[in-house]
């Protein structure tokens, strides 16, 4: 090795190697974990990782190699040699290979493997030979081929398969185990001349041609469009790159005393410390993930879980399963976190090809961190940072009811947890499509694929047809906490047709169907829900998390029932109640309109007259739950003519009701209509230009304080927030009046209540004027939806015509209304938190948009320093786990 | 006085004064201008001044006075008596004083002046003796109880207006004059009672609570409503305050050898340097100023001029008019600008009360400040500060074609230039109104008072029936610019029924007139116009601004005409090429539409290749009319659906040339409507969306920049400028396209264009981004429009609804979409600014929203660093000039 060039690739084999688990940014997961694996001494088989550095160097020099590379490549493939006993190309005793990707995170959507790479022509009798069994060598150089060309050449596998169908029904063959040594080899010849004719160049026979043609597909992988959505989806910048991993071939095909499987450390699903994973005798890994084989569990235990018939890996290879046993103890000592490893058996002799962290549930993610720590294992702040906050939305939302009557029509594998109601639809296009418009849809596939994650992630639940409790559909569904029944084989997908048949009964695509992740129950139409109950586990983490997090976590909410929920699932005050939404009870609305409707201020007085007592009662309802926690209630902020009605009989309703005819409600509705009501006459605005409504609105508050202070003895804390603000000046007037009804009811009743006066920033004005609204308002609620909607320039009710081709041309990263965006809307709350502090010390500092429950931006919100978040009543156990994240992140 | 107080007093009296005229901020306006004039030995009446800090002292201290005020004063007013050798309340000699505001900007609305303070039932005997006549001294002593009645203690006018009235029919007495002694004593006595009953208590009579009730008067007018509203309008801050002066009385109207009146050292029209003026006998200031009189002219020359046959004071007073001839040419000299004086004769005695800046024409500021320069009173800097750019306006908009047919209804005094078409408002709310909803008005009132300012402000003309040239409407039109006719008195005015009647023919309110303030006449109907013409002094003031502006001007245009008049106007370029105005001609809509209601690729390329050959016809004409200057052309910025057909017919029409039916058209038109299109799918993220678009126009603006440079051999200076970019992401993708387009456009001509590629900044977060942003982009022009409404979030269509409250609240002292918000808006464009000139150095800078010709935007774009502004043609010496006042007063 030239002593001035880097190194670009890493050796490994059991019990020693060039890297090791820290080295994952350089090697990528699966590379650093072979090479950790290799020190620990497990049976790995040998092999090298080139780094990802070699990836960026190869796209920032026009997709060319350093000249290095190649003698590194051929020092690392002749330490495999060595260590094997085999020669790579050797027509003799051949060394073959698999080539994989391996970048830093988990990517589904690159180029995964390549098996058997080294057979060739020769090579293939060189195999045939030493394994003693041509039929073996003759099916691994079919598949070699077909997977080689797929991949790497770009050849469609279904040409090789229609090559398989006819020669099955040529010869009257069904299975693949029918077929003997000669149909492969004939196979073969077939296969070849599929590829010399698709790319007028024959199949590859040079094993060092292969080896640096499956290592360009892996690099190539890197870029292309299923992998660059992934990476958008889940936030990974391009700049991580990937690794290539070249490892010696193992077979757990080469008989009955071959198998390969996956196996989790612990029960991925519900986190239980038991040895859980599925395996199949004389088959490769490929085999078991794809769900083509029915696969067989790992111990006596799972079997008998879940009523399987076939023997279990600890009965058929109880010495090797004891081995893997070990292994297991061993790799989650060392990891320190719950394993998802591959093996293979090759002649009763076991060989370790992966171990990764392993995807989990949230429950499972809760139970592990938490029995972690009883075992001594981790940290409470390790265990608070290994779940996922967003994934607990998993648990936070409702189950089917029990009791709710269930039309079941099939029954599948409960392949990730929670339930869903939704629209049947059989693309993910048109999943996406439909979530866009507010449909709660079921993705329905015979299987999933890579390219199907945005229509994954965009639906309420998944349901397939094929594969496992391991197959792509059940893994991905567990990493974004959507429900998913997976395998549900009594069901026939058309896609043709766009239908689905179970038995005699044919759904249609947009008809609803419910599934039940938990039990894998397909069920025909909705099916009503409960709500969630933490467990033990949960409240613990919960704990810990309470005691660590400095942001506090309010709710959004306005009904009783809302508030309630969000008291219970540990809400530290309502951080925003939005008056507006009382205004709509079919009982008031009448008067809202009269009010509106209103030629003048005496016909609009004696309307808010009669809203007062109702608006009263909320907030007693309010105040008395939220008893000793601060309730910030914002003033009536939509433009009025939301309020108007649409249909005639309510036009001719609210006419009768104002003694005023129809044609002058309609008048009132031209006359209100605004050309863009998000930026027109709403908001404090409102309260300007009819300071009576906001009057009423004080004083309904400052009543209802009053009276829950006085007859119920509990502490209120009332902060009235005034939305929309652009200038100090608003504050001032506004705050004026509303002091000035404060001083009334106190008169009236002979009480006192602590109050705070604040202010919505949600306009770029404000936030650039923080200073001095700072001196008239005492908190600050950042109303993001706004704040991103003017930043922006985007309507979000008018932003699907463009934000989708935003998203897949790679504008924005994540939807701005999702997540914070923390260049811009950022920018703007950094500086009206430090405008806004430097102007009053103790101002109070939160966010009340939905963002508020978004992990990403809770952590934004923490390291901007701001005091609170307030999010939907179930967003508040993910913001407060989110909230102790960012503490732990920071070091604090 | 204790060396302890501050000095709130300040003394003057001719040939000796505590103040000046640099004490303006101190004394106000009247005040430091008395002093000064007292200092120079001019015949002033001596006074003095309380500060403009007392004025604050008294807002800051729950309105009261210092201490050590009274003591000041009186010694003041002692220095007074021994000068004049009057006593103040003495029965045999009083001394009688004026009691006037005066803050540092003339300020109609406040309390403007109480005379003959001092008069009461003992000291009118001595005044009836010293005077020796007792008919004078008792109308001095009714006109003092009205007054002082009014303005001071609030009782009504109209009451002693009916005493007054009711006297002379019980008397059989027609005029004023008809009334003796007797008469007016009589009228004392009435007038007192209706004191004493309206307010329970009896005129005082003690001189002393006559002053201090006076002081209290002035000092409280400063926070009435119509002053209130006047700062508004014109920027003056609360905190300045007004000074109140004291001054011993001079009378006009004591006999034949008296008189009173006002002049301007040059005409104010013209600017022409000649002694204007009117003047009246036997008169008080009031009668010339309030119009009830028709005043005589002052010079032989300026009755000639306009006809009168009344005397010219020349002939009637030949040595006092020498004497204030010479006033004149003193205080021009001294004071280096034209000046408004009054003065009063008593007894043949001249009599200077004040001198100040008088208000002018635009024709009359420009022809002043050459005059100046040529004259070597003042450099070519000051004549750029004595022209306020706003007013140009008036010299920039049609007059009358002197050929259109007029049927001219009557015809009134030429009080303010121009010409005006509009619809009949006899109502100032109702002109603000009407001129919200964007119809031109014209104010119809008898007469104008401070009352009115709003809708003066608000109307194209104003039209009276009472008062002179300097009547109310008259000095406040003119100061505004609005063209205005005064005294039309053949035009009655009946408000009740809203009509005006002139002979036989009524004008309804909302009825169409046309005044031209050049004429006075008063036509029917509206009236073509022509463009105005500059003259020679223009020329020379604009040469001299150009000479010293740093700011370039360009002009927002899309058609030739438009082009044609920027560049006579002095436009160096375009700063905005609208592209979509050209859709709209009717030869193109129809193609446009059938873009829109493309429904695939193929089709909507079709429909574009048919506006392609127009859009290159525009840009080969307007690279034409600006050869050698840049031209910044904006790509499609409006959302689709603005170009979609509303009429039964036009949809039809589409439908038949895009072969579609009418139900397709509405289906298209309902899948493309927006919530708030402000917001939408429009500016950038149209040619993100559909490439296409873009594409063409690309094409067409380098096919006619090859053309034009190829053919015609014009330098073309083509900037594409890219709407509405939120992120650098936009600008690279739309960057790419277009320098494609470029390239294949320069192939196929065999000639490269040099071009740039810009984008305008108009949302916040484009704002913030600038940095990355100008990576991409090699100039920025700042969308103050669309950067107004987000930064606000307000839309500009739909403000009118509160925007008013928000100006008479005080919320908003301008019109954020007249003038750019400094503070909000002016922080983005700075942060902009710096961020995108630290990332390019050489980056272009420049604003394209209406503001561009605004003199105070301008100003701040100077302030700001930016290289230029851009505005509407007629806009654009305005600009000009405004450029070259920033340039001066930075010192540049």
């Amino acid at each position: 090795m030239n002593g001035n060039s880097p190194k670009w690739v890493y050796s490994f084999a059991a019990g020693a190697s060039d890297g090791g688990a820290g080295m994952r940014n350089l090697l990528g997961g699966k590379g650093a974990n072979l090479a950790e694996m290799s020190s620990l001494g497990l049976p790995v088989p040998p092999g090298f990782t080139i780094t990802t550095d070699l990836c960026n160097y190869y796209y920032a020099n026009d997709q060319t190699y350093p000249d290095a590379l190649r003698g590194q490549v051929k020092t690392a493939l002749e330490a495999i040699e060595i260590d094997v006993g085999t020669v790579f190309g050797d027509s003799d005793n051949p060394l073959l290979v698999s080539v994989r990707s391996g970048a830093r995170a988990s990517m589904p959507g690159m180029m995964d493997t390549v098996l058997n790479l080294g057979l060739n022509d020769e090579t293939v009798a060189g195999l045939a030979a030493r394994s003693g069994d041509a039929r073996f060598a003759f099916d691994s150089y079919r598949r070699f081929i077909q997977m080689y060309s797929d991949v790497v050449l770009g050849v469609d596998h279904y040409m090789f398969e229609e090559v398989l169908e006819q020669h099955k029904m040529d010869s009257g063959l069904v299975l693949d185990t029918d077929l003997a040594a000669d149909d492969w080899k004939s196979i073969v010849v077939h296969y070849k001349k599929i590829v010399e004719r698709e790319l007028d160049a024959p199949f590859p026979q040079d094993p060092h041609e292969q080896l640096w043609g499956a290592i360009g597909a892996v690099f190539g992988s890197w870029m292309n469009q299923r992998a660059i959505t992934y990476r958008r989806l889940q936030n990974i910048p391009a700049e991580w790159g990937t690794a290539v991993n070249v490892q010696a071939m193992v077979f757990g095909n080469m008989g009955d005393d071959c198998a390969t499987g996956v196996a989790f450390s612990r029960d991925p699903s519900t986190g239980e410390n038991i040895f859980y994973g599925e395996y199949l005798v004389n088959a490769q890994g490929e085999d078991v993930v794809a769900g083509i084989r029915t696969p067989q569990h790992l111990t006596v235990a799972g079997k008998e879980r879940n009523g399987s018939d076939l023997p279990a890996m600890e009965e058929v290879m109880p010495e090797v399963f004891e081995q893997l046993s070990e292994v297991r103890s061993r790799l989650e000592f060392h990891y320190k976190d719950m394993q998802d490893i591959e093996f293979t058996v090759q002649n009763n002799k076991l060989y370790m090809l992966q171990t990764r962290a392993g995807k989990r549930t949230a429950a499972a993610a809760i139970r592990i961190a938490v029995d972690m720590v009883d075992e001594g294992l981790i940290s409470q702040s390790d265990a608070i940072l290994r779940v996922e906050a967003g994934q607990l939305d998993q648990l936070l939302h409702p189950r089917l009811d029990p009791d709710a009557p269930r039309n079941i029509l099939s029954k599948g594998l409960p392949a990730s947890p929670g339930a869903a109601s939704g629209r049947i639809v059989l693309s993910a296009d048109l999943a996406e499509d439909m979530a866009r418009r507010g449909e709660d849809v079921i993705l329905v596939r015979i299987e999933t694929s890579p390219e199907d994650i945005h229509g994954m992630h965009a639906a309420r639940g998944i349901l397939t047809t094929r594969g496992g409790m391991t197959s792509h559909a059940a893994v991905v569904a567990r990493g974004m906490g959507r429900p998913c029944v997976a395998g549900a084989g009594e069901i026939n997908v058309d896609y043709g047709k766009g239908q689905v048949r179970v038995g005699n009964r044919i759904l249609k695509v947009g008809e609803p169907i419910t599934i039940d992740g938990a039990t894998g129950e397909i069920i025909d139409g909705e099916v009503a829900t409960i709500e969630p109950e933490m467990s033990g586990d949960f409240t613990k983490l919960m704990t810990w998390a309470d005691g660590i997090r400095r942001l506090d976590i309010r709710t959004n909410a306005e009904t009783p029932v809302d508030a309630r929920t969000a008291r219970d699932f540990g809400a530290e005050g309502i951080g925003l109640c939005r008056t507006e939404h009382m205004f709509f009870d079919p009982e008031r609305i009448v008067a809202v309109r009269r009010m509106i409707l209103a030629e003048d201020l005496t016909g609009r007085c004696a309307a808010l007259d009669e809203l007062l007592p109702f608006q009263r009662q909320d907030f007693v309802e309010l105040f008395t739950i939220m008893s000793g926690l601060p309730v910030t209630i914002r003033l009536l902020d939509p433009p009025l003519h939301e309020f108007l009605p649409k249909s005639e009989a309510e036009v001719a309703e609210v006419a009768r009701a104002a003694g005023s005819d129809s044609s002058a409600m309609t008048d009132r509705a031209m006359q209100l209509h605004e050309s863009n009501p998000m930026l027109g006459h709403r908001g404090c605005r409102l309260g300007i230009t009819y300071p009576e409504i906001y009057e009423m609105q004080a004083r309904a508050i400052f009543e209802a304080a009053v009276s829950v202070a006085k007859d119920a003895d509990e502490t209120v804390l009332p902060e009235i927030m005034i939305p929309l603000a652009a200038t100090r000046k608003e504050i001032d007037i506004l705050r004026d009046r509303i002091d000035h009804v404060a001083e009334s009811v106190f008169r009236e009743a002979g009480v006192r209540i602590e109050y705070q006066v604040g202010t919505m920033i949600e306009l770029p004005r404000a936030a650039l004027r923080a200073g001095e609204i700072a001196e008239s308002a005492e908190f600050f609620s950042f109303g993001t939806n706004d704040l991103t909607q003017t930043t922006f320039g985007i309507s979000r009710d008018d932003a699907s015509s463009f934000l989708t081709d935003y998203e897949h041309q790679g504008i924005i990263e994540v939807d701005p209304f999702v997540s914070i965006d923390v260049d811009g809307v950022g920018e703007l709350i950094t500086i009206a938190a430090d405008r806004g502090r430097k102007a009053r010390r103790d101002i109070k500092l939160g966010i009340c948009g939905e963002h508020g429950g978004d992990p990403a931006s809770v952590k934004f919100c923490d390291r901007a320093g701001l005091d609170y978040v307030s999010c939907s009543p179930y967003r508040v156990p993910i913001a407060r786990l989110a909230a102790a994240q960012a503490s732990v992140e920071s070091g604090d």
